[in-house]
């Protein structure tokens, strides 16, 4: 099989023809015609820009949780959530936990900080000139900023973070992009302005546009303190009746396993010290065309919870580096931007409604598992003491 | 809308009709008809056990790479690499590092070890309970074992490990689990064990089936450490001529990259010090119906590279925390079963050689990613120097 | 001054006459006598392999704290806590906590694990081989073991931990090391261990005695998961009344602080997500003699705190990695031995002994801060509102 | 032994007679009078705000080591470096290091970021809440600063950082402190500056000064990242000859064990990826008068080096949360100040210079460790083929 080669096409890659013939030739690996993969809606040449070398399709199956009610600064009022995962009980976990939370009067959303990063690293003699370099570069910001928004109608580059070590200078260029994600957008104005930088500062040795400082696809303790994507927090109060009646648990249950899994947590070194987010950003970010790969660095999360006064819990999330989008990647994939629009998410200016809503999916999620987990405690307490036998 | 529900048929839930209630239902918030989430090409029956509240599918484009050429234990020969990613580009730089890899040689992958978790907790009067209920389980651990597998045919329990903290002690109950993730699996039998040991051991005050140490669906430390689902290793050494003519790059600044990019992950509190390995994870994550969530940990890396006397370059990456299963969950699927089937890694006996394709995967996006950033220093001296205007 | 060599007797070099050189030199630069360096209560001559190039000493102010009761395994009743510091208010504040855990009841004290490592590195051809050797070392741990136990009367080699990544096969061997620390002890076993590893196993292409996983005076994720020197719990039930009136806190307000700053450790990536247990730790470390540079790995610790039903607080924290000594080192100097008598922990077998009343000694510490802190909150409330001016 | 009490006098706490009836007291416990504890060079009054309850001193062993040759900023010349400590081999492995680095020309310093925090933590009903306190803040910078230098001549608050989670706000309140280390000047200046702040903002809800935010006396990602104190690199290229010569190493082995120790540390979770720098950072601390226990922070480092065209090695640490001082704390001390006066900083405006010396010799004990262990490389391959027999 030494000299297969995929079959392309120069002038239409998305044409019919040749699409099957790298059908043709997967097939001879898989021993049998396709019939799944090759089944799919639309017409291939929608996916010009997101993908080479077209095939067909996955198909995930879509859930339908909810309804949840959301007081956001952008998303307002209940919100039927599409969830595109196979793993069983993830719908049904997540709409118990939607349901819940709307029973107790909804759940509070709000983006506190929102920006995107390219982290390009300056090299250099030593580190006298790392640091000198970090002042030249506060002193020229503009025309830093002036050449980085050259590229890009959309794209503001915000301010620029230093981090220096040894000889090294890295930098956080921060960037709103609008309703895109922005990772392309941002990785082209960064180079552009690393361009007019090098040609105009003799001192850099060395640069690379990328250095691990953004840790695009990767979970950081970075990302965690200073947010990529959008940091968005949703936060409930839950009366203590309604988690013994629905959720079969208590406040102090949940508070004191939230309390012995932090510490679980601080010990194994998790950057997430709730349950499971992961679950509920992954299922939206399937269904709705984001890019599947940051569930890497959107999977972090803060919980705190608390008990009140008044026999409630006050919960929590805070997730860091939330990366979503409207406009952009598989956002206008035909079943994806069918998504965004039962999200009421399609069209400008409302990427910040869908951070929003994915964080409150994620809270719900987290009072369900929680929940689960501990009532276990009570399931096997009783069963250590026979008394509900 | 507050007194919306998603309908639900207890007889079949997965019949025609009442799947087309709740597509109605989401068609109210859409504002029109469905006409590609609810366009899939089997029978929904087949999604029992993968989804609650079905309502359809997410399309997800899926592109062709490779071949390319790998010498696993379990994966051998030339393979055909599907895709599903939304990103535009990705496929095309992972074939461009399969094309170099192959070239080059191939992939040498390696399974390092085995072992899926769950982390039950148990609490104490105090420390020194604690303790000496470490003791006594490891007294009875054939106890505790025939409970745990009592449950499976399939899963044994390896071995437990302890962790101490305050009048906590955090365990983590190792598995093997055949072809399966296992995070089911290990969750129901670690609860039966729980259960025989809070029934033979009073000291036991209180007890949680999870508590943050096996971090599902999270990036950790303790799973880079000890290994969650597979631990495994791609490795491969590029001639200096290859990367120069192929990759527009050399050993040299591969080499040099690498070790900045590492200042900068170490620094930054990155979990990879890698570039991207979460891209081909995803994108075969979602093609052969693994639990995409698990991308959290699974895109954990540890990278390293070293210039050869003969101008080459070892190149390597870990994952240390890779799940993957060519059972259950949704590789069942329709889509998804084709593409395990199109690697070969359909029927039993097969997920290692899926570990070691991943990794192989993988480790060709490295190579790809860090080819491009580290020739833009390439581009960008020469832009600097004006000598290819 | 380019030629300047300090001067060095290769017969005595501890004899009044070359530190008298020394000390001469080093007045050149002084531009005076020295008045206090060189007044020291002892015979140079005991410093014989706890330092080079002698010239005199540092005064280090020490206080007295306590008493403080103890329960222990090992120390049991009330001690006075010498503290050798030069930060005022440190003594007054652990005073203040050590008379509150007194009045409480006392602080149960538990030594949870005891193992000193040390982590040499193998490097081979590739993962594979690394893997295989894990299994190999595995077979031929006895005589591993005897080659380490060769070179040490107390020292015993416990087992061996393997971390693959990459082509490396990371080890920590774990050994007792009775009343000493034992760093040198365990360097040297494992050292001629390696030399009988090397011999006998000709895939080894390479090894490093130490590679940061044993991470000796370095504060390190895998030392707080796996311990390094002693494990160490302190914990202590304070009543609501005696936290009002000795403390002017609540077991309410230290409990919410303890939550703030948990979630503030966690995001800040601390390892420590107490108060302040260097304090203790390094005035005790420097009072007794300990190697104080591993107040980097010994500062680690895990809190944690919960209120009762009957209006108390439960407080506790583990130091998972505590390096102490009662044996080697600076503990048969003359003003740290008596430090150590007047703790009971001179002679053989008091190491645990020494750890448990360092634990007694940091809780007390958590205690006094964590209540300055909390009722911070109580006066700037009623600064707030002018009811105290 | 219940009614002990540590005696204290309201009116001279430091009079001859006091300290005698503690020294009685403790004198119980020790079972024989102290002969080295209560014989120090200096009248007790002068440790008046270094210590309460006073009864003698610990005396540490000072060699001396060097010299070092220096170009920083502040330290340039030749200096003789004052170790403080027991163990052995610590000052003779530290001054081989000084040696060769001085024969290669030696060692490049450079401060490259100083300030000191405190972490106030305020609390409001909800995220939203507290993201709009940020914004109040910095609209209301210049009363905050007011206020917090309202307190101090010394100190200036630079800025203000800001971290949401949840419905909490973190910040760390970053100043400069002269000669001072400065913890005792910001706390002061960051209370009154936060009475201020809760009196005319009435959204906060509660607030604490400390939040582990600042972690103080504690290793964190966010000090390495954010610097604490000093961020302070040291830096020299070392040729191969004296390598070979002086060190019996090579840059080969000595870049080969940074690159398995660079892993090994990404893998391990360890906050420095050196070898030791805890050792002269500590060593120079208890010589110095410094708060000893900061060696939490301070003994975090960022190692790297590389190799160079000509057969040479580049070699570097960042030191990124360095607390030093020569003014305040127990720099006043006796011995302490005769060992900063050695050192040439006494007096005002030295504290860099301080911090430069410390960076140097940190570099010579990586230097001479890193050598001791990748020479064992060597030593081992010639046992292992039995050439040097």
């Amino acid at each position: 099989m030494a000299s297969v080669r995929v079959p392309y096409s120069k002038e239409d890659d998305y044409a019919d023809e040749i699409i099957r013939q790298r059908q043709e030739l997967a097939e001879q690996y898989l021993g049998e015609p396709f019939q799944h993969v090759n089944r799919y809606s639309f017409d291939p040449h929608v996916c010009r820009g997101n993908i080479e070398s077209f095939i067909g399709v996955a198909q995930v199956p879509i859930g339908l949780a909810g309804p949840i009610l959301i007081h956001g600064e952008h998303a307002q009022g209940e919100f039927l959530i599409p969830l595109a995962t196979s793993e069983g009980t993830l719908v049904a976990s997540y709409n118990r936990g939607m349901k819940a939370l709307t029973m107790a009067g909804g759940v509070l959303c709000t983006v506190t900080a929102d920006q995107m990063q390219r982290a390009p690293v300056f090299i250099f003699q030593n580190a006298r000139d790392a640091r000198d370099f970090a002042d030249w570069l506060r002193e020229h910001f503009s025309q830093v900023k002036a050449a980085a928004e050259s590229t890009t109608r959309v794209g503001k580059l915000l301010n620029i973070e230093f981090y220096q070590a040894n000889k090294f200078l890295y930098t956080r260029f921060n960037y709103s992009t609008g309703d895109a994600a922005g990772q392309n957008m941002v990785g082209r104005a960064t180079y552009v302005a690393c361009q007019w930088i090098v040609q105009n500062n003799s001192k850099v040795v060395r640069w690379f546009l990328e250095s691990n400082f953004a840790t695009d696809k990767k979970a950081s303790q970075i990302n965690s303190i200073m947010t990529r994507g959008k940091r968005v927090t949703a936060e409930a109060t839950i009366p203590g009746d309604l988690l013994r009646q629905v959720m079969r648990t208590s406040p102090e249950a949940l508070h004191y396993h939230f309390q012995v899994q932090s510490i679980g947590g601080f010990l194994s070194g998790v950057n997430n010290n709730g349950a499971h987010s992961a679950n509920g950003v992954t299922a939206m970010f399937i269904a709705t065309g984001q890019d599947v790969a940051n569930v890497a660095e959107s999977s972090a999360g803060i919980l705190y919870c608390e008990r009140t006064p008044d026999d409630a819990l006050y919960l929590s999330i805070t997730i860091p580096s939330l990366i979503v989008a409207t406009y952009g990647g598989g956002t206008g994939l035909p079943t994806q931007r069918e998504c965004l629009k039962l999200l009421g998410c399609d069209g400008p200016g409302k990427v910040n409604k869908l951070a929003e809503i994915v964080a409150a999916v994620v809270l719900a999620g987290e009072l369900s598992l929680a929940s689960a987990i501990s009532s276990h405690d009570w399931v096997s307490s009783h069963e250590q003491y026979g008394r509900n036998r």
